[in-house]
């Protein structure tokens, strides 16, 4: 540990610098306790304090240190700086400096400066109707979600990718640090380009304990955490103490020399003199947890505690702690920090930053205030080709990869491609063409065979579904766009991480503040109808079931059939704001079905009659046929075909849905059919037998108030694979061609009895077909190159 | 890098090595590639390869580098080893070991010795209806489920809790070193005792690529890579080369070293000679990708770089594929390895440690082996006393932390209680009277107020659910016994390492060989209707609708009302094997319905009418007001006392559920109730109400095929909230007791114009309970502490 340098800092300066922490410090207290009295102009009481008091205080001290201290230097240095909170419960430290700083009065007029707005700031804190004791939506200068732990670095990152000028400082919870998501995010360093990116300033906050544990990364040897953290490749620099004074100056040192680093890397990387892996500064900031809060309560030890973790005292169980309570909270003089009609007093006013430099009002933290919409290429260039439906293949994802290598292309300050090693095997690699992958580490010779290396590269890959999704929530929230594509089975990595940031959006709809930011746009591929050879471990549909728990203001699904509904679909998404919308598409070949054009109809209308496939004439069927993703659309229509050619007076409707949330009443769901339009394709009383792409229920569970719900018989996956042929798949889990042949006779009066050979026929074509995969390998040509014989072919 | 010592191996035992590692070698492309021909007695010829090339080549010469050296460590030290296999798709290296250590014919009796069973071996590797590609549970001795990437470290750690005579080899990939699990994984160290627990050596296999790139750690620089493993606070070694001669050496020098520092830590610790931290050794294994395959094809280099990764060669597209994969197989020189007849010659198949010395055979792997059940104390001396239902309250987690505290005195080897630092968050705190929470980092002298920490602890805590869900997993695999705790909301952290668990369960059943082994017991507390304070982000009970996708032969879901019904269902799970049971009971002050006899019966049955708050007599109901879930219960008893004070006449039947699949059809699940059950408590044909703790439609999902449940009307969570009191939360979900009865008017016929004046009060006191909440911080006394009137009594 450096001895502090005497010159940083002047003593009037540090002074002052004290007394802004101060201020915030008092502002933390109490919006843990105060009701009333804000300023105890009165002798503190208990009607004063709130009834149920909740919060946390043991992070604050910390959190908002660095926060004065960075006003030092924005100041100083005519910086664009943005502050992420990670310690859970956080949000006093970032609330009091938007008051601080005049934020919070701009943006809630009611609780800003004066005695009045004072008391109303610190009643609303954690109070029903009022605001959480994490960042959230409602919290100015704030893109983090603070609920879960875990993500603030990774959005740190994320946040500071294209934004060349932009320093993100980030307060890395000691808790927080334990998670696997920012246990692996500090290797975010090896893809942030010094030359196009802007920084990222971790702040290790050791304060040393959660609720009721040391951290880990407080209890580890000194010089084992200098090496965990020069291991992640930073130059780590330790503030450490507990005596305010000396904190001061040491932080002010190691921030100017922090800021030093950073802006040489920055300079050299610039000038083209840079171009190796940078080493980035960090600070481990280790003060006690609860500092300046009461030392000692009813005989227990609290600053430097887990006891300082929430509410260290509580006056309404104990008098006692009620003059406690008052003399910590005079112990920060409060009446010298602000005016007698509750203005912070006009020397330390000075000393926040002004306008858009303040970090509680920095537009980047309220991204839909830069955003700019994408430049979107003509779908139609990239459109298969499509004469007969149902005829020819495609790799349904490589049209789409060909789209954003153009949108790439046109917008190479405000899009990313996020996917986790799997870009070109999910045939997306065309993206390519236009950016390489985001690495600043060390290139060989042999990686110029094939793997895409670039160091300003805007497609991010790195094996952590939770970096990505991170990364690209800091991107999208600081004002961009971006795509994340995954294997299906593996997004439930980040369920917990979609179900945030569907909060976050759902709640950011009701801030009247808050600028409209692009939707978060999932990929969904390597689809479980094609995991078939990686088996049952790869098989799994149902973050869809996780997507449809969300709000529908926000939650979008999508299941386009072919190559050129997946871009119809892609292109809308991609101009969309404030929704995530999740696609389900398969990278493999394909059938294809619909020219660009009816594709773009179809998914206008998001659920659609296939005339060409139907043989109802328009007329009510015996039987409609539905179906939802790209393997059940082609198994629906051999079945289809099935039928025509052995019940040729059978009156089959063919409905594809592609919004999968049609399917809900309008009651339910924004996109939801009315009942009357519901009725229209599915009919009030035929039987409907709907393929499904996920779990069967799922339909189940979005049809339920339907008309004709009862006679709804979904196939979908059950969980039945292991190593298989896409055909065996298809039957074990039953939705294939000829299980669905046999439901039709099953369902539809009169065919039961006509039909029991045809059932038979159906029966020796499953265990012709598994047999023929169990010995060969493989499916049979004739159905794995099955095509549609059109309206009047046979199968 | 050290100089390989000349002294460990002779010239003698490296050639005999070699040819052991080269006939793995040999197996593992013979996996990959051969569907006849299995030892090469014929040339090569294209109908003698797999039409569908599957499997990957490129971590397998590293993996099984490194089981061919443990071989002999084992034998030359009568080790107690297993291996688990973190790189993804590597069990051909596992499978290619267990079949030259003979176990893969013991189990698999046509797969073993000689050239049909080599054929059939080499045929079902990834093949329709054979083995996968990553280990399964069909692996011999594997108990790490291989698809998602992420978990070996920590079920490498869960595996050696507790048997102090266990060495775990862990081979962790560069690819799943990436991801955030893994990357926290490594802190393990700080939670293992060296005195009680066995030991993990990992080996980080620097493969140097993923699918399509170089990974992470093989770029960063050799000191970063060092620093950091010595930051995770191990010791690490070494073994870096691509001359086969030169790694054996080094790396038989290098484990021995290792093992010999794991041995002096053990010894230290267990003479009491030994109080700190331990330094472990950790090994980095730089080799190429894809070591001794192809070194080049069609002009690309394979060997050491990405295209080493899955199937390198595909004779057939190219027949000169066809000369070059002979070329490769023959290089391993088949002949000089197995017989004539297909087996392993006589000199090398004395390498392999023999019986349970197998890593292939070790019963630790195959966990339920080894099991023993739980000594568990009988519930009643845990009851709380109740005497009038709904008049009581207690914090219905308590006792079952005090049942916890005995089980784990009971059993002191073989029982752990896992939670991320909230078990007295949680109120589970009295289990730290039998046992403290692990912790072998530094101590402070304050700790001993309250931490509990110990070094022998067997209280499992750190921020981290993917770290705590992987323990547990290994500690269950290897054949013991443990329990989860965990915030509702957060329990999505784990959703995929559920699933996958899930999936291992189900497939483990149709493993013959495969012994039970313990449930995986989760308990979901700090749930959503208590989380008001905490706010929307800890606000989400979808974790429910994860499980219910899952197969129903290993989900139970379990929401048992009150503390004796939480110690019932706790004890059944304690007992249950090959299961996951899922339990969701708040911590928090709730009232209590049943006693303890009561409550068992109850909870066997898994669903009923509560009598005592019917007013149905035995006779057909006006109206079934139904339950799941703590908070809904006591709200649907509010409401049913409502009804009864408005409608003194109207006929309710009252039914809780706390075992959730009672509520599907028999067919679908194994729990579910015949329909002639359902309908004998719901009806055909009446009104039912059910409150539900989670997201409503998930009852739709489970119910659309019963008679009845057109008339189901749920209420559950549907994403309204914000920081709100208890009350406030269930108003704005329209779970409370008022919107319950406005439900019931809505639905019994004949109540909506009787009850319109009823509707109006209903109204009235949500808008009074919701104006107390914002003005007061909390609920009413009158509603927070609403008592159950009695059968007789007024609300």
């Amino acid at each position: 540990m450096s001895t502090p340098s005497p010159n940083i800092l002047s003593d009037d300066e540090l002074v002052l610098l004290d007394r802004y922490w101060r201020a915030s410090l008092y502002l933390c207290a109490g919006m843990l306790y105060l009701r009333e009295n804000p300023l105890l102009h009165e002798p503190l009481r208990l009607e004063h304090i709130k009834h149920r008091l909740l919060g946390h205080w043991g992070s604050d001290p910390g959190q908002t240190l660095v926060w004065t201290h960075m006003n030092r230097l924005i100041r100083a240095r005519d910086l664009d700086a943005i502050f992420v909170s990670g310690p859970g419960h956080g949000a006093p430290s970032v609330l009091a400096h938007a008051w601080l700083e005049g934020r919070y009065g701009e943006l809630y007029a009611d609780k800003g400066p004066g005695l009045d707005g004072l008391r109303r700031f610190f009643k609303e804190f954690s109070f029903p109707g009022g605001v959480g004791s994490h960042c959230t939506p409602e919290t100015p200068g704030s893109l983090h979600e603070g609920g879960e732990l875990g993500y603030s670095l990774s959005h740190a990152y994320g946040a500071a990718f294209d934004h060349p000028d932009l320093l993100v400082v980030c307060m890395v919870g000691d808790g927080e640090a334990e998670t696997g998501p920012l246990a692996t995010a500090w290797h975010s360093n090896k893809f942030l380009d010094p030359a196009r990116d802007g920084a990222v300033l971790p702040v290790l906050h050791l304060n040393g304990y959660k609720i009721a544990n040391p951290t880990v990364l407080a209890r580890i040897p000194h010089d084992q955490l200098a090496d965990l953290m020069r291991g992640y490749g930073y130059e780590p620099f330790f503030v450490e103490g507990d005596e305010p004074q000396r904190v001061h100056r040491l932080l002010a040192t190691t921030l100017e020399t922090a800021l030093d680093r950073i802006a040489d890397i920055q300079r050299r990387a610039r000038t083209g003199s840079f171009e190796g892996l940078p080493t980035w500064p960090m600070i481990v900031l280790r003060t006690p947890k609860g500092w300046t809060g009461p030392k000692e309560v009813d005989g227990h030890r609290v600053e430097g505690t887990w006891r300082a973790h929430q509410i260290p005292l509580d006056p309404h169980k104990d008098t006692a702690h009620l003059r406690q309570l008052e003399q910590w909270l005079r112990s920060y003089r409060p009446e010298t920090l602000f005016t007698a009609d509750g203005q912070l007093v006009p020397e330390l006013a000075a000393l926040a930053p002004s306008g858009h430099r303040r970090m509680s009002a920095n537009p980047v933290a309220n991204g839909g205030l830069l955003r700019r919409a994408l430049l979107r290429p003509d779908i139609r260039e990239y459109a298969v080709a499509v004469t007969e439906p149902g005829t020819a293949t495609e790799e349904n994802t490589r049209p789409t990869g060909r789209l954003l290598r153009d949108v790439m292309r046109a917008n190479p300050d405000r899009f990313r491609f996020f996917c986790p090693d799997e870009t070109a095997s999910n045939r997306l690699d065309d993206i390519y063409q236009a950016s390489g992958k985001a690495w600043m580490a060390e290139t060989l010779p042999e990686d110029a065979d094939g793997t895409h290396l670039e160091r300003g590269g805007r497609v991010m890959e790195i094996l952590s579904e939770h970096t990505l999704e991170g990364w690209l929530e800091g991107y999208l929230l600081s004002g961009r766009h971006g795509l994340l594509a995954s294997y299906e089975a593996f997004i439930h990595v980040i369920d917990s991480m979609f179900n945030q940031h569907a909060k976050w959006l759902e709640k950011a709809l009701d801030v009247p503040w808050r600028a409209s930011v692009s939707s978060l746009n999932i990929l969904v591929t390597s689809t479980v109808w094609r995991q078939d050879h990686n088996g049952f471990s790869h098989q799994d549909p149902g973050f869809l079931d996780v997507v449809t728990n969300k709000s529908p203001r926000v939650t979008r699904i999508y299941l386009p059939p072919d190559a050129n509904c997946l871009l119809s679909v892609v292109d809308h998404c991609l101009d969309s704001t404030d929704k995530i919308n999740v696609i389900v598409a398969d990278k493999q070949r394909h059938l294809q079905y619909l020219t660009i054009e009816e594709a773009a109809d179809h998914c206008t209308k998001g659920i659609g009659i296939w005339d060409w496939a139907s043989s109802d004439d328009g007329a009510e069927p015996d039987l409609v046929m539905a179906c939802a993703g790209d393997v059940p659309t082609m198994e629906a229509l051999a079945a289809t075909a099935l039928l025509r050619e052995h019940f040729p007076a059978l009156k089959v409707r063919f409905v594809n849905v592609v919004d999968l949330f049609r399917l809900q009443p309008e009651s339910e769901h924004v996109h939801g059919l009315s009942d009357a339009e519901f009725d229209s394709l599915f009919t009030r009383d035929k039987p409907v037998i709907f393929n499904f792409h996920g779990y069967p229920w799922l339909i189940h569970k979005l049809l339920y108030r339907r008309h004709n719900s009862r006679n709804v018989h979904v196939r979908g996956y059950k969980e039945q694979g292991n190593i298989n042929t896409p055909m065996d798949l298809a039957i074990r889990n039953q939705i294939d061609r000829f299980d669905l042949v046999i439901d039709a006779i099953d369902r539809v009066p009169g065919l039961l009895v006509a039909g029991a050979h045809v059932r038979d026929r159906m029966k020796d074509a499953i265990l012709a077909c598994q047999r023929f995969a169990c010995s060969e390998g493989y499916d049979q040509p004739e159905y794995a190159d099955w095509r549609w014989p059109g309206r009047t072919g046979a199968a």
